[in-house]
C-alpha cells in the first residue's frame, strides 16, 4: 500500500484521482450536467489509465518474462477496451468503430511524432534501431491492411449487412489468430527483436504481487464505471463544445485512452531511447487491430444490442492508411530530427482539424 | 526420352500426368459433368506447368544466357498465359482480368509469404540481397501502377467505353515497351542484379535440345486442350462448390497456374537462399502485368468476340495495390523471419476468405 | 550587364528572349491568334525563367548562406506562381489546381525520371546519399498527404461547399507554418542535409548585385505579362492542337514552369552528381505543396473572383499520391540505375497519355 501511495506523491499525473469520486458524487448530484460529467470523466480516466499500467507492468514483473510479456501486452490497451466496451453496451458503434481508428492514428501520428520532436528538440539527429523498427512497422501495415481490406472492397462494391456482418466475423476470428501467433514471435521466438516497454522505467520499483493485482482489478472497474459515465455524457458535451461526433471519437477518446502510454514515449525519447518510443507507439497500434478489434466484434454478439461489423467510414480508411503507411515510411531510415516529429504532428492537426470542421451529418 | 522418364519418376508431381489422358476422355464421356471435369483439368493443368517449365528452362540451358534468359522469361508465365486465352476465346473477360490480377495478388502475397514462412520454420532470421529486392520491388511496383492507373483515374470520372478501349490499346503498347526495355536491363546491362532462377537446381541436368523442344511444343498443345475444359467448367463447378467467380479467378485459377514455380520458390527458402524465391516471386508478378496484360488486350482484338479494355473491379485495384506496395515495404529490410510470413498469408487468406464471401453479383 | 550578355551568348536556351518582343508586338496586332500567341508565349516564358532562376541565385549568393537559400527556396517556383496567379486573377481554378498538382508530379516522375535515365546512360550504377534523399522524400511525402487528406475525405463523403472553403483556409495555414519550419529546419538547424542547388554550377560567376536585383524584378515583371497572354490563348490553343484542358495543366504548363529547373538536374545526373537532382526534384515538388498551394488560397481571397478551395479532381488526387508514394520507394535505396529512370518516365508518360484521352466533360 505504501508502494501504491508513494507512487501517486511521486507522480503528479496521480494527483487527478481526486477526480475519481467527485465524478461518481456530481453523477449521483447532476444526472444532467453532462458537460461537467464529460470533463470530470476525462479527468478521472487519465490518472486511473496510468495506475492500470503500472498496476500492469508490477504484475507482469512478477510473474516472469514470456507470461508477463503477454500480460502487458494484452493489458497494455486495457483502457481503450473498455471505455469501447462502455460504447458498445451503449450501443454507440459509430463511437466503438471510432474507438478501434482513433488510437491508431493517435499511436502513429501523435505519439510517434510528439516523440520524435520533444526528442529533436533536445538531440540534433537520433538514431534507432531501425531492423526491429521496420519489422514493426511491417507488421503495423500489415495488421491494419487486414483490418481494412474488407472496408476497402465493399466500398467498392454495393454488398448486403448479412455479407458484411459475416465477412468480418470471419475477419475478427483471422485477426485474432495473427495476433495469437504475433505473441509467439514477439515474445517467444524473437524476442529480441522488440525492446520490453515493461522495463523502461529503470530505477522504479514494481509493486509487491498482492497490490498490484488488487490495483489491477479494483482500477479496471473503476474505469469500467467511470467510462460509463464518460460515454453516456460524450455526445452532448461534444455538442455543447461545438464538436463533432467524429472528433469526439477520433481526437478526444483516443487521447484520453493513450494517455498513459506518452510519458513513457516522451521521456524514452528525451533520453534518447526512441527505440522504446517506436516500439510503444507502433506495438500499441498493432494491438489495436489485432487484439482489440476482433475482441469487440466477438463481444458485440453477447452484450451489445445487435452485432457488430468492422466496417469503417470512408475516410477513417483513408486516414489509417495514410498514418500507417506515414509511420512505415518514416521508421524505415532509423533517424529522425525534430522537423520528421513537427510533420507527423502536422497531418495529424490537419485529420484533426477536418474533423472538427466536419458536417456532423456526413460521418 | 530417358530424361524425360527419368524426371518423371523422380518428381511426384510429374505422377499426376496421368490425369491428362482421364480429363481427354471423361470429357468426350461426360461433357455435362463439370464439377468432375474442373477437378480433373486442375489435377491435369498442374504437372503440365512442371513440365513446361522444365522444357523451357531446358531450351534456354542450350541456347545461351542472353536469348535463353529472354525465352525462360518470356514463357515463364506461358501457363497463365494459355489459360487466359482460352479464357479470351470463350469472350470469359472477368476470367482473362482476373487471370491478370490474381497471378500478381498470388505471387507477392502466397509465393512470398509462404517462402518466408517455411524458410523462417528451419532458419532463425534470413537475409537476402536487399539492393537487388529493392531493385525488383520498385520495378513490380511501378508495374502494377503502370498497369493500374486507368482503371484508378476512370473510377474517378464517369467515361466512356470508346475512350476506355483507346487507351487500354495505348497502355497496353507503353507497357509492352516496358517489357522489351526491362529484359534488356535484367538480361543484358544489369543482369548481376537479377538471380537466375533456371540455374537454380544444381545437380539437374537439362535434357537433350530436340526433346526439349518437341516437349515444349507438345505440353503446350496439352496445356491449351486441358484449359478449354477447365475455362468451359470453372463457373459451373465453382457454382457447385458454392464458389464465387471472382474467387475461382483471383484465387483457383492463379493457384493451378502458378503451381509449376512453387516447389523451386520453397525449396529456395528452405536452403536460405531467399535470394531466388524472391526473385521468382516479384519476376513473375512484373511480368504479368508487364507482358501478359498488354499481349492479352493485343490478341483480344483478333481471336476474342470483342476488344478487352484494362479497366479492373475497383476491389480487384485496392488488392493489387495493396499486394505490390506490402511486397515493397516488407522485402526493404532484407530481413526475414516466419512471422513476416505469417502476416503476408494472413493478408492473402483475408483477400481470399472476402472473396469467397463475396455475393456474385457484386463483382 | 556584360555578365547578362555573356550568360546570354554562352546559354543557348537564352537565345529564345527573342521570342519575348514577339510575343508582345503578336499579341497587340493579332489578339485574335490564340494559337500562335500560346505557341510563341510558351517559347517566350521558358527563357525568362531560366534568367528568374540565374538572378535569384545571383541575389542569393551575395546576401549570406542563411537568408539567400531563404530567397533562393521562396523564389524558386516563382515562374509557377506567376503563371498560376494569372490563372487567379482570370478565375480559370481548374487551371491553378492543375498548375498545383502538375509541377508535383513533374518534379518527381519527369525530372526524377530523367535525371536517372540520363544518368544512367552515362555511368553504370549510381548512387546518392540516401539518408538525405529519404529525409526530403519522407518530407515530401507528408507534404503531398497534407495537402491531398481534404479531397480524400471529402470525395469518401458529402459535404457542403462551405465546409470546403473553410476547411481550405485551416489548412492553407497549417501548410504555410510547416513550410516556414520546414525553411528553419532546411537552412538553420539541419542544412547540412540539404544540398544546395545554389551553389551547383561551379566556375559561374554570380552577378552584381545590382544587376542581379533588376533582372529580378524585371524579368518577373516581363513573365507576369506573357503569362497572361499564355493563360488567355491556352485554352483556345489546347482546344485547337486537340489537347484536353487537363492535359494542358498537368503536362505543358508544369514542364514549361519546370523548365528553367531542367538543365541543372540534368547535367547534374550526367557527371554523377545525383544527390543534386533528387535535391531539385523532391523539393521543389514539396515547395509546391507547402507554399505555393497555400499562397494561392491566400491570394485568391483579394485577387481572384471567388475564393478557391484545395478540393482536386479525384484523379488528380490518386496521380500525386502515387508520384510521391514512386519517390520515395525509388530514392529509398539510394541506388539508381537507368531502368528506374525509364520506369518513372513511363508511369509518367501512362498518367499524360491519360489526361491527353481523357473526355475533357469528365474532368
Amino acid at each position: 500500500m505504501n508502494a501504491l501511495l508513494k507512487d501517486i506523491r511521486d507522480t503528479p499525473l496521480l494527483w487527478l484521482l481526486a477526480f475519481v469520486p467527485i465524478v461518481f458524487v456530481a453523477a449521483s448530484l447532476k444526472p444532467e450536467a453532462q458537460t461537467l460529467l464529460f470533463v470530470l470523466s476525462v479527468l478521472a480516466i487519465v490518472p486511473l489509465t496510468v495506475l492500470l499500467s503500472h498496476a500492469t507492468e508490477s504484475v507482469a514483473a512478477k510473474i516472469g518474462d514470456a507470461l508477463g510479456g503477454l500480460l502487458n501486452a494484452t493489458l497494455g490497451n486495457l483502457a481503450e477496451l473498455i471505455i469501447a466496451l462502455a460504447a458498445l453496451r451503449a450501443g454507440q458503434y459509430m463511437l466503438v468503430k471510432a474507438s478501434i481508428a482513433g488510437p491508431i492514428v493517435t499511436n502513429t501520428l501523435f505519439i510517434l511524432g510528439a516523440s520524435f520532436f520533444l526528442g529533436g528538440l533536445k538531440h540534433h539527429e537520433q538514431q534507432f534501431n531501425h531492423v526491429s523498427a521496420r519489422m514493426q512497422a511491417s507488421l503495423l501495415f500489415l495488421a491494419t491492411v487486414a483490418l481494412l481490406i474488407p472496408s476497402a472492397i465493399s466500398q467498392a462494391d454495393d454488398v448486403g449487412q448479412a455479407f458484411t456482418h459475416k465477412l468480418s466475423l470471419g475477419l475478427a476470428i483471422l485477426l485474432f489468430v495473427t495476433y495469437g501467433l504475433s505473441m509467439w514471435f514477439s515474445l517467444k521466438t524473437h524476442s529480441e527483436l522488440f525492446v520490453s516497454a515493461s522495463h523502461a522505467e529503470e530505477g522504479e520499483e514494481p509493486w509487491p504481487i498482492g497490490l498490484a493485482v488488487a490495483t489491477l482489478l479494483g482500477v479496471t472497474v473503476l474505469v469500467a464505471l467511470v467510462s460509463e459515465i464518460f460515454v453516456e455524457s460524450v455526445q452532448k458535451a461534444a455538442a455543447a463544445f461545438g464538436m463533432t461526433p467524429a472528433f469526439v471519437g477520433f481526437i478526444v477518446v483516443a487521447l484520453v485512452g493513450g494517455a498513459s502510454a506518452m510519458p513513457t514515449a516522451f521521456s524514452g525519447a528525451r533520453k534518447n531511447r526512441l527505440d522504446l518510443s517506436v516500439s510503444i507507439a507502433l506495438g500499441s497500434a498493432s494491438q489495436i487491430a489485432l487484439f482489440v478489434a476482433p475482441v469487440l466484434v466477438f463481444l458485440s454478439y453477447f452484450i451489445g444490442p445487435a452485432p457488430m461489423d468492422l466496417q469503417f467510414w470512408p475516410g477513417a480508411v483513408v486516414m489509417i492508411l495514410i498514418a500507417t503507411l506515414t509511420a512505415s515510411l518514416v521508421t524505415n531510415s532509423g533517424r529522425s530530427a525534430w522537423f520528421v516529429g513537427v510533420l507527423l504532428l502536422m497531418v495529424y492537426l490537419i485529420f484533426a482539424t477536418t474533423l472538427y470542421m466536419l458536417p456532423p451529418q456526413s460521418q
